[in-house]
């Protein structure tokens, strides 16, 4: 398994009429979460795309289990369950500043040539940075 | 079952740099199909809140089948297929400008007193509508 | 002067806590609201990308004169005031519900090559769009 | 005089199809940097709306200078440069990874009471902070 975590600072445009986190930005949040979480595997998405692949989310699962309120400091664990082959599946769990867990979440991604649209096997380097940290 | 339809524009503001649309904003779309399905029915949400009663989002999923890009016209069908209790289940189908189903989602929703943020059942008056309307 | 005016539906992800929709979102609005000014008069903005021009903001102004609230049929009145050259600004006027004047703003856009990412000036066909339609 | 400075990651979800940061998104980022200039003053704007008094937007200017990219560290600077009366104004200045300054902003802010929706007087307490930090 890899894992990680990372905090963001919940802002007053995430939040909508209730009070409450708007349940369509979580999204946003695993998005920058997986993004960190290769960061520090010291892989840059960016720069994959950059190498012209990029990776298109093909399928989302999110249980919204306890409100996050305006101005929390979040905590997000994200985790790479399975050594990935055409699909990479990231997990996620959110944690409001109580420490309550208040969303699950769950997302597949698959590699995409940006030129062809067409879907490419794990980039090699990937791979071997994923299968190297991976216990 | 209850179901409805309605159209909307793809805008510059939704879509990513991999050009289609990105895929936090599906949960918006899904938003908007429900809310204009209970309009459809005669139903306000709006009014809902006035009263003090709010549907947060308890679940989510989504399968992104095919991307949709800028400017497209989609259509998203919404269906009731469940007369519900305490907890209300809406499927999405989102088609794109070429009447390929780009999209297939599901939320999950609750009923809450917007006062107290306890769980309550669900209104008398939407009960009744949703079993006059099924089908 | 040209001019348009397009309705929009104000949806719950676009409110903020305060129960306003949040000022952050008008760009948005004045986005969708130019593009379909564009549209009525034949002319794509979505074509004119495809052929390799965009049309980036370099300004914005925008004054809050009355909130907007959820759910509410706001109008959108779009002009454009002066005939560009190599900048083309866009002038709106947002109505509530109730034709309040809700918001008053100004965008100031260019014409990019996107391949070179170079200021070119204003397409041709775009110009002439404009010179025939302006009274 | 008073400043501050904040950094913040540019999200896949706020750039566009142009490959730059959404021009509707600088608002978010004002937000959150002024939200921040308060913290740094012992001033806690959610505070502020949980004892009632809100601080809605009521003029927004923006010059865009420069493009902001993907995934690009942002700096923001902030700054008060007059003691606020019944209006408080901030001026943003936000400079891209390569330390080029990208956008120059500029917001008004007014205080209301949340119950009633009327104006307000600055609250004493953020009149002091900034007093005693101003130079």
């Amino acid at each position: 398994m890899i894992s990680g975590e990372i905090k963001f600072r919940v802002r007053y445009s995430q939040i909508d009429k209730m009070g409450y986190l708007y349940y369509g930005r979580y999204a946003n949040f695993y998005e920058a979460a997986r993004v960190e979480l290769f960061r520090s595997l010291g892989f840059s998405y960016k720069k994959l795309e950059d190498e012209g692949i990029g990776m298109p989310v093909v399928s989302m699962k999110s249980k919204f289990l306890h409100p996050i309120m305006y101005d929390e400091m979040i905590k997000v664990k994200t985790y790479i369950k399975k050594i990935p082959a055409s699909i990479i599946t990231f997990h996620y769990e959110i944690f409001n500043e109580d420490e309550i867990l208040a969303n699950i979440g769950e997302t597949d991604l698959t590699f995409v040539n940006l030129t062809t649209n067409k879907a490419v096997r794990l980039p090699r380097k990937l791979q071997e940075i994923i299968k190297t940290n991976f216990d």
